[in-house]
């Protein structure tokens, strides 16, 4: 049966890559009100992708933010259920003279495709559309049952997704959930993710007078909230890159022996690395190796800094405020809230004198992780071998993905994520793109996938109480 | 014969505002190329105006950046030649929603010019075209010889002064220069300014990738140039507001006594600043008053930081880059060159791993210091005595016109400043304004300095050497 879905994928193609462009050049930026219109239209494209795929009960949900797009096909009786998870949300272009083609006029060059949202996560989720397409066009149905949860609010932490499950459970569950929005380790080396760090954000505002004083006459009579606010972020790392926030690592285990030899096998060239980063090298804390640093181990990070003065040349001012936006890295069993509070606690410690100092906790995500040996996760080993044509390795991801945890915890099955980027292709940054070799493969893999989870009945397996989910 | 000069300037006050409003509706913004067009404007309208007081020779001279407009009227025989200096340029307005009306749409509410630009400098040089006017329209003649130097570049550093100044010393020659540019203490306080604090800025940027980076892929594996940047930034002050770079405090001296003294014995409440301006409590180096921290201390201050993501929510990202951009304001024999050196050693001796550092230095001037017994000061003591009501007390200002030192200097003449704006007038911020009472104590005032120095032919005096600069 796979010759016949492959030679329809085959003969599709083009027209599938056009569609896909379509979609990616929809500026469905969930971050900005300005583009709400946008994010109607991506969704109600979706819909009309699902529909046309053949998949039913297709409907653009509606939410207290952005919408949820559905669509199911349940005719695989006695076979596991299948909920596959993605979102047609992406962050914003900014900055946007960086890029090379604009970044909402998606172009395919050197059989890559340029836009943003390109991997994260429109093109992953598509690939998902077009293997449902593929059975239910040619193969005459899907080996199981499958529904479709995609969410329009991923780049700004889901503010509704939970409540939405909450409110729809029976409708929405399923025996696993399958995610495709995150990379390989690499182009050669396709890769399991079985864990992904858990997220604590929060923006810290420093502010001084009413007004910018002029740093002549009130320089070295006031505080100044830059100074103030770079004291303070100051104080939570130490020189070598570890944060000094006290009680941050409490909950934070040491790897494994098995999974870190695991890790120090996978081949990686720092120095190449550093050369494609345009670093003069790596860094961070002392101890742990670069794949450790960025999947095991928890991160303060500042993502933006701004206050006082930012055109040409100098302006003699002290700013009435400077603010920092943070966000941190979670693993193992770090909890959003608890950070938080350390976060806030160390603050109140190490409070600057003159100036006030404001907190805004924003969205938040807890660690996941999934054991190698889940049933589930050797469907998947199985299918990346033939999909790609090599064994997959395990890996943990850096970044969060804080659904995973609520996906997991409501609907009581395990996550499976099924990635089919790569980490080059600039998520987040200018000229984000997608390698379409992985569109090819992607639907290669996830056809072999769905044929395996219903060919070894592994629901059953999941009615035992053994979801895979560490203690 | 002032009585006569002053039933004039009583006559044309109405006409005498409504020009000056039409002066500070130009935008003449110098730090800005956009407002080219309207610096030529500025200046093409100051020479008008010049025309229009009576005075010769005027000229809009070219230099290699913004034009100086020049006029003098020299038909004092035997009388001391004066060379008022002033600047037709002003700040930016940003941020611009701060403004309650616009800032280049000058209005007048309760006896004050709201406007960018209103007391630094225009309406400030403005009094002194229209005591000009004054004398040479009703009064016959000025008593002393009388030439006006305006430039458009005081706010981005006056880079081209000096060597204009050096094309046309002969023609820029005098036996003093009269500056109003700056606060006095107080409404209630006429005050004459002794000092100033010189100046050193620079712009220090961080940079890490070349692109902003996903702070889950990579969080963790390279340095964040925002950590490295506020790391970098937190070693140049101690928390109790002393600067920390190496050699800062070499040749700032300790005030002589008399005049901490007299420092001292002005009445200023810090609690009613701290409430004026918003901020929990005034905060600075140990040891001494506000008054002495703002004015007869070096500063090192932020006044600007920036990089990465500064929009709504936040934006998972290493930035690639951050920035500050910083300035000090220097003391006694503070050298702005072995300042910007310090600094420089600073840096190197504090250069975070992982990342590049870029020093931008930018303008700088020397402090500058004049002793309140010249002759020239007790003129303007004198002549404040009777255009205020009060007497003045010498003080020194914490703002930098580092053109002080280039001209005294350059024409080997002491220069007197003749503040006429307030303290809280708002300059280089939101809401600038001047105080029109002080538009008419001001020209009561200039005409009584230029009186007083004719009548007593200091001119002679300055040729014994005596300029009252410290050694």
């Amino acid at each position: 049966m796979l010759s016949k879905i492959e030679e329809y994928l085959q003969k599709e193609r083009g027209r599938h890559l056009e569609e896909l462009k379509e979609f990616v050049g929809i500026p469905s930026i969930s971050s900005s009100t300005a583009h709400r219109p946008d994010m109607k239209r991506a969704a109600e494209w979706l819909a009309a992708a699902m529909r046309k795929a053949g998949l039913e009960h297709v409907e653009v949900m509606q939410t207290d933010g952005h919408p949820v797009v559905y669509g199911d096909w349940l005719h695989a009786p006695g076979k596991p259920t299948a909920l596959v998870y993605g979102h047609y949300d992406v962050q914003p272009p900014d900055p946007v003279d960086q890029w090379e083609t604009p970044p909402f006029e998606p172009v395919i060059r050197d059989n890559k495709l340029y836009g943003r949202g390109a991997t994260d996560d429109k093109a992953q989720l598509y690939v998902h559309v077009k293997t449902a397409e593929a059975f239910l066009q040619a193969g005459g149905g899907l080996p199981v049952n499958l529904k479709f949860c995609i969410e329009g609010e991923e780049e700004i932490g889901s503010p509704h997704l939970q409540p939405f499950l909450e409110a729809h459970r029976e409708k929405m569950r399923a025996d696993l959930i399958a995610i495709s929005d995150g990379p390989m380790h690499s182009e050669d080396q396709p890769s399991i993710c079985c864990g992904l760090r858990g997220m604590c954000a929060l923006e810290l505002t420093v502010r001084g007078a009413k007004t910018d004083l002029h740093s002549g006459l009130y320089g070295g009579g006031v505080a100044n909230p830059a100074t103030a606010l770079v004291q303070l972020l100051s104080t939570m790392h130490d020189r070598e890159g570890r944060v000094t926030v006290a009680g941050f690592y409490d909950k934070v285990h040491e790897l494994p022996d098995a999974e870190k030899e695991s890790l120090g096998r996978l081949t990686f060239d720092e120095d190449r690395l550093s050369r494609e980063l345009g670093v003069p090298g790596l860094f961070g804390e002392k101890g742990y190796s670069f794949l450790e640093r960025t999947s095991v181990r928890p991160t303060l990070e500042i993502n933006g800094i701004y206050g006082g003065y930012q055109g040409e040349d100098i302006k003699t001012i002290i700013p009435s405020s400077a603010t920092a936006k943070i966000s941190c890295r979670l693993v193992d069993d770090q909890d959003p809230e608890e950070i938080m509070r350390r976060i806030q606690e160390h603050i109140a410690a190490h409070r600057p004198e003159g100036v006030t100092v404001e907190i805004k906790p924003m969205h938040g995500g807890k660690p996941y992780v999934i054991s190698p040996g889940h049933p589930y996760i050797r469907a998947a080993e199985s299918a990346y071998r033939e999909g790609f044509g090599k064994p997959p390795v395990f890996i943990r991801s850096g970044g969060s993905i804080p659904i995973v945890q609520v996906f997991s915890g409501l609907l009581d099955a395990p996550v499976i994520m099924m990635d089919l980027g790569l980490p080059d292709e600039n998520l987040h940054a200018p000229n984000e793109h997608f390698h379409l070799e992985n569109f090819d493969r992607g639907v290669r893999t996830l056809c072999r996938f769905w044929q395996e989870i219903s060919r070894q009945g592994f629901r059953q397996n999941r009615m035992c109480g053994d979801n895979g989910l560490p203690s």
